[in-house]
């Protein structure tokens, strides 16, 4: 079992409007990596929420009472809590710093993935711009998929991803925020192991496991690297969606 | 930037005593994979548990009054309970099902990480078998690196990895348990963004990131691929720690 990543080169500075699709093609030839079927593209949310126009100029935004009225638990700007509160369900703990909330994608993240690093907004005034994630990002990833089999006839797997920290271990790790022709868990209950004892209670999340691992090459920061080709996944295509992923409420260890 | 996996061949079973780092040079030789400075190993807790006699027989297991307490709100053996409470800290939930416990390790995991899949005892009495996670996993992983030095002269990594679930997503992940030769965070605070952004608030859990890279080529079941080279790690060697990665109890979100 081999499993490889690689980053694509030369991905441009993307705007809203881009034809994501045919950048990723062409940064795949200029990585000399000739897609095949089987093979899964893992992107950065910020790309996609930037082809999207998900970007908001601070400066636009009214905090609401609300806001003003948690802005001093924490060190936010009123009008990024105004945002949060807005792209969020429900507000789960407020700490100095980060507001955890349920995003209204559905799952629990800090500051409602809200980010402020690689926006560029116009001349000096760049940190008045931020970036919402996708609107729905299962949908952003299989248009992409649909896009990519109609250009070269190959059936690939899309994976959007993101950062998260974690309840009880430090360090952000990658997860997915939307996929599309690949499982985003694998249930192994009732296999059985090297003994033939059944496995009682494994549900594995593989799609997460592939975003940890594709949030390596890409890195954070300067590097510019948001999109990361697979070969190698060892598991069969399939229909995943981020609703997989996310805990039921009933079932939450955090509420 | 390109991040290769590979699962190890032919490992046989391992028991109590085996000559780990010797093994894992063999399979290396056997799947065609030439060590190198800068390799990682990661390696499922199961194969340092059994090398180091962490198995239990349940039969032996006198459940306390504690265990027996707890019993009627899970669905776990009393003597099942008894371990896992001698494994803990503290216990943070019961569920059915879970006990969720700080491990003496320092962690919030299930079940105290005590595992009944791929142990086997003696004849029909294999399900009677549980196996502990390993005393000092930093130590565990140390000391195989030690040994590959020793053996080839190549610096390598060693990561020794676990499955756990998470508070609010579905599927459980790899993650790091004992780490040598790497780092177990990359604090990419103050690093600038394309735009000359500083970043603010990112630390990356890259042990964790490649924990469930390489969790994905393991497979849970009876694949019996405990082990995985990985080539092309994009951060350069360094004193990691399982410590590293453990949330402070003031700011641990689920407590």
């Amino acid at each position: 079992m081999s499993l490889t990543l690689n980053s694509l080169k030369n991905i441009p500075l993307i705007r809203q409007g881009d034809p994501l699709a045919d950048i990723l093609l062409n940064s795949l030839e200029q990585t000399n990596i000739q897609i095949q079927d089987d093979d899964i593209l893992v992107l950065a949310q910020k790309i996609i929420s930037k082809t999207e126009g998900r970007m908001v100029n601070l400066a636009e935004v009214a905090p609401s009472p609300h806001a003003m009225e948690i802005a001093p638990q924490t060190d936010k700007d009123p009008r990024l809590i105004e945002l949060i509160l807005q792209e969020s369900n429900e507000v789960l703990r407020i700490r100095k710093g980060v507001i955890v909330v349920e995003h209204k994608l559905g799952f629990v993240c800090a500051n409602a993935g809200i980010d402020h690093s690689n926006v560029m907004g116009d001349g000096n005034e760049n940190e008045e711009y931020v970036l919402l994630l996708p609107k729905d990002p299962d949908a952003s990833a299989k248009k992409i998929r649909e896009e990519i089999k109609q250009k070269t006839g190959k059936k690939v797997g899309v994976m959007i991803i993101d950062s998260h920290g974690r309840a009880w271990r430090n360090g952000t790790v990658g997860i997915c925020i939307g996929i599309s022709g690949i499982p985003a868990l694998v249930d192994e209950r009732g296999w059985t192991d090297l003994f033939g004892y059944t496995l009682k209670a494994t549900v594995v999340g593989v799609a997460d496991e592939l975003a940890a691992a594709a949030s390596l090459v890409m890195g954070q920061a300067a590097e510019g690297t948001p999109a990361v080709h697979v070969r190698g996944y060892p598991y069969p295509p399939g229909e995943g969606s981020l609703a997989d992923l996310i805990r039921p409420k009933d079932t939450d260890m955090f509420r």
